[in-house]
């Protein structure tokens, strides 16, 4: 019998993650594919090996890290960065199609990311209504397609749209039209993704937690010449004012020189974790949106 | 007719950042205060100059950033910030006094911060329960209080359990004993707050974006003799991987070597903004707690 791998990532059907899974494995119908309700379950079923591969997002342009992913990649999990997917997001305000006014709502309910990432539009259009986070953009969705009778709008995608039958109020609602968000695949079994860029992540903190030592840290990167592309301080959850650092750098042609640069911060006395080195994927348009 | 000046601050009465405001000020009865329903309303008060004073969180040991306060400060208002206090946070989990078995609950309300600040008990305790966010920790206790027929619980500090008049469940619910958090306080008229330590802020953003300039401007510091206490990293909003920096350092007796710093910083084409120079405080344990 041969068991089809699984799969992990944050659901329900209709999420951007759903997206970044299609990104990833084109062929989705050879994996098993687990929902989960939210980043913590999808990292935890991870690092407990309950699934083969997990996709989760970890950046977006407007609304800056997924500070859940960060913090369980930093402090909680041990599964390597397989590969990265950078996609357009585009966000719609839904109705349900029973609704003649669909215009006029008390409640939107969204990602607390997207809700973000339309921040100025919701100020504007929608300040008298009641904002309220969900797990993902396509729980949004399901939660105003099983009420038709509420004055309630989501905030989800095209995707999500078509599953739950909704009708689009307005289209294109993000704040800033370059708004992306990055996407990471994790498992211990890498795939031949292809792709001709390649970046890696490590996490490094400090002997006494003298930030000044982040200096020499960019140093070596510097010397041997490899590039930076995110330096985000991470607390150390132990005193206020303790940090770690993650850092991506492009490695495309330079993982010799990557690994010496490890060498090199940890006889800094850093404790130092690569997390992974991978090919990273911009996709202009996606075809949903 | 001598008008009072205003104190805007995330209300309703209870909140820790209520506590912080007590702080800054000994004597409120001269001021007059103001509670707003979330970070961003205080922050645009203070930005259109309705309050003469702010206060707001900005980071906690356990948390991190508060993303809110610092993606404001970076990007949406300039009002100096004037001093800074840590203060110890003790969390409770709170009860409506008129429920017997008080331990049952389906839900739990509190603040992401808080919440997150509880994971671990939450997820050991209350793994069954549906946990709901709230704009702040009275808001939470508020609602248990006003709903004494149905199965809640709050996540709040002593101070609204006295104010909402609830019952603890447990006290001192937070995963870690060393959970603190920096609250700031935002104004154009200093204040006679005294103190020994001071600091300042900034934030600097590269020519090109190239991360590697960061190292430059730790540079500048290190020569300078001044030690950065805090360095984050907030997008710029424009295109996925852009970033800006913002940084706290330790400037006791150094104020004219952080002015010749920032003067090197902009020599090298990066854009700095000052935020303020001001005293801050380390309470080691609240009356409330």
């Amino acid at each position: 019998m041969n068991e089809k791998k699984t799969i992990g990532y944050l659901g329900p059907i209709g999420t951007y993650t759903g997206i970044a899974v299609n990104y990833f494995f084109p062929e989705t119908n050879a994996y098993e594919l687990r929902e989960f309700p939210n980043i913590q379950a999808c990292l935890l079923a991870a690092n407990e090996r309950k699934t083969n591969y997990t996709v989760v997002p970890i950046e977006n342009s407007i609304g800056g890290s997924v500070n859940m992913t960060l913090d369980w990649l930093v402090h909680e999990i041990s599964v390597p960065i397989l590969g990265e997917v950078r996609l357009p997001i585009h966000h719609e305000l839904l109705a349900h199609p029973d609704r003649q006014q669909n215009k006029r709502a008390d409640v939107i309910y969204g990602h607390p990311q997207a809700i973000k990432q339309c921040e100025k539009f919701l100020m504007k259009h929608y300040a008298h209504c009641d904002i309220r986070p969900m797990d993902s953009s396509a729980e949004a969705a399901k939660k105003v397609a099983m009420n038709p009778d509420k004055p309630w709008l989501a905030i989800a995608n095209s995707m999500a749209k078509e599953i739950y039958h909704l009708t689009t109020v307005r289209s294109r609602i993000e704040d800033n039209e370059a708004n992306r968000t990055r996407f990471i695949l994790l498992g211990d079994e890498p795939l031949p993704l292809g792709g001709t860029k390649v970046k890696s992540s490590l996490t490094v903190s400090f002997p006494e937690n003298d930030l000044l030592v982040l200096h020499e840290v960019l140093d070596v990167f510097k010397r041997r010449d490899i590039k930076p592309t995110k330096i985000a301080s991470a607390p150390m959850k132990t005193e206020l004012g303790e940090y770690m650092f993650f850092i991506d750098v492009e490695t495309t042609n330079r993982s010799e020189q990557y690994d010496r640069a490890c060498e090199d911060i940890r006889n800094k006395n850093c404790t130092l974790r690569h997390l992974g080195t991978y090919p990273t994927f911009d996709i202009v348009e996606t075809v949903n949106s």
